[in-house]
């Protein structure tokens, strides 16, 4: 197979280039770490060290129990080396064609657990399912900062910079002045649908992939796991809320318990199924409904947006061109992905 | 410093954190190639194994030499597992959102040097104005094919899918039935540029880097290579023509070795001062400017697009949350990589 697919969402082609004939499990995770991994006897994050790490912003802990210190099942710290700083006045400068902020913003790390586990598949339900309302308040209490346009709540799993790694499991937060390039695109695309169907895009996709069921791996009441059509990666995943919502705080209200379960099944599919790779996901969800949150139209961003993830394991290295082009790649079809997905036992 | 840059072109913002307070020097390539490299004996690239390859499309070759035989000094060949093919029919097929082609297109392998030479900065500047040349054949060739709209000339140099290596000097061309997402981004920000100031993006953008020197790395009479404002990779750097044109093709004549001195120059100031990194380039060109090219509006290319080159080395690994939202962190500022790179003596 040989062909070129169209993202419905942002447009992006993507050439699904299968002649290399590879069957699924040819994408298993082959690859030996070689990450510097944290002993569990110096792991910051575990209990009992709470010392070691920057001072705890919040955490769900047993009543009586003191901040900083044991008595918590999910801790939210500053990030020791913040990417943006919650600090500093917002400034804009500009100079000819170009503009710059400072870096105002917030860097934040999720401990998904007292104890010294690595994998989030790992979990028990009940722990991911805390981790996911952790993710929900701390998006509602950056929402209270002007200045902050988005946050991503998301999580690189042995999947960072500088082969560094701590090995416990754990989430961050990145909360920016400005709109990321991929959720602009993904609401240019969903208001241009919804401005001609008067139907939100992403519902629409629900009821296709459920109707094919060529490309889910799983469902239930409330949650959908697929391959997209024209995945980039191999055995990319999207975890889409059946519900429509645009935000990820409010939409998965109620529905905490059903996340939980789609996370660690899609996630034990690929420790399993694809030999413990590195992965990464990000929860995609609208910006902040300000009055004047600017780049983009928001006016009807609640109608035409809708919050999901997206679950991306690392299997195979993008060609130097790919990133240049953003025209990607895939070397599987997503429907054989899903099908290997599907049969994976866990 | 921490801040937040707008690269003026397509509008995405990347986070400069350098507060984790590294050297330029610091970013310098550290890996052991794992690569396997093809040993010179059996390297089918090299002269007088022509045999080995797909057959010959084109080469530079002297006269009275015979196709697919010794005597070339480039060579183009099919690529052997090509992504896309010459002979398949275009169709388009849509099922509800979704949209399918099928893999026409064209997939080429340009061979730069008769010789068992890897990197294309060790290529003498004569052999590297001929590999020039090539491009531009292609490319004009190519635009006969009406299915064809977009063709892709770049390398990956030590930077393949898979882990496999052929360390014989080479290009690729891909041609394809769309336009990639990143070109089609940057003309829509020229055109909205051009809209509105009724000059080109780019030679505004050539100017003001001429005036403030703060992160050009070297400049001639028809060339600026210069680190761009919100570069996302380390070491990025964008070889732009002085000249207003939108196409490679045309915009390239009599510039030949002009553009072979740029291109020299700045991949031997990353193999000695970076040691030896891999890297890719892509040659960005307006889509060929036909009647009905559709997707993008295309009246005013020819005035509001600027065709130009990108070279990137792999220096740094991308965290998994930058391929989800294509916001970027760049651990160096631009003006302190433009500074090591001037510095390097070649």
């Amino acid at each position: 197979m040989q062909e070129l697919r169209k993202d419905p969402i942002i447009g992006r082609w993507v050439i699904m280039a299968t002649s290399r004939a590879r069957r699924p499990g040819n994408f298993v995770n082959s690859e030996e770490s070689n990450l510097v991994e944290t002993p569990e006897e110096s792991c910051c994050f575990c209990e009992g060290r709470e010392s070691e790490t920057p001072k705890e912003i919040c955490a769900v802990r047993k009543k009586g129990t003191k901040k900083d210190s044991p008595g918590w099942q999910v801790r939210v710290v500053a990030d020791k080396n913040p990417i943006l700083k919650a600090f500093v006045d917002l400034s804009r400068t500009t100079h000819g064609l170009y503009q710059k902020l400072n870096g105002r913003g917030a860097h934040e790390v999720i401990v998904e657990s007292p104890k010294h586990i690595s994998n989030m598949a790992d979990l028990s339900l009940k722990q991911i399912e805390l981790v996911i309302n952790t993710y929900a308040e701390r998006i509602n209490d950056l929402e209270n900062d002007q200045r902050i346009k988005y946050v991503l709540a998301h999580k690189n799993f042995r999947w960072t910079r500088d082969n560094q790694n701590i090995n416990h499991s754990y989430s961050e937060i990145i909360a920016t002045p400005v709109v990321p390039m991929r959720i602009k695109e993904e609401l240019r695309g969903a208001k241009k649908y919804f401005d001609y169907h008067e139907r939100c895009l992403y519902c629409d996709l629900v009821a296709q992939e459920l109707e094919s069921n060529q490309r889910v791996v799983s469902d239930d009441e409330h949650f959908l796991t697929v391959v997209p059509f024209a995945s980039r990666f191999p055995f990319e995943t999207w975890i889409i809320p059946k519900d429509h919502h645009s935000q990820f705080p409010k939409g998965i209200k109620g529905k905490e318990k059903y996340l939980a379960k789609a996370f660690k099944e899609i996630l034990l599919k690929m420790k399993i199924g694809l030999n413990n790779p590195a992965y990464h996901f990000v929860v995609h969800s609208a910006p902040f409904l300000r009055k004047n949150p600017g780049e983009v139209k928001y006016q009807t961003i609640a109608e035409d947006y809708h919050w999901h993830i997206e679950v991306t394991p690392r299997l195979t290295q993008a060609a130097g061109f790919e990133k240049g082009t953003g025209f990607y790649i895939c070397p599987i079809p997503p429907e054989a992905a899903a099908e290997y997905l599907r049969e994976v036992e866990i």
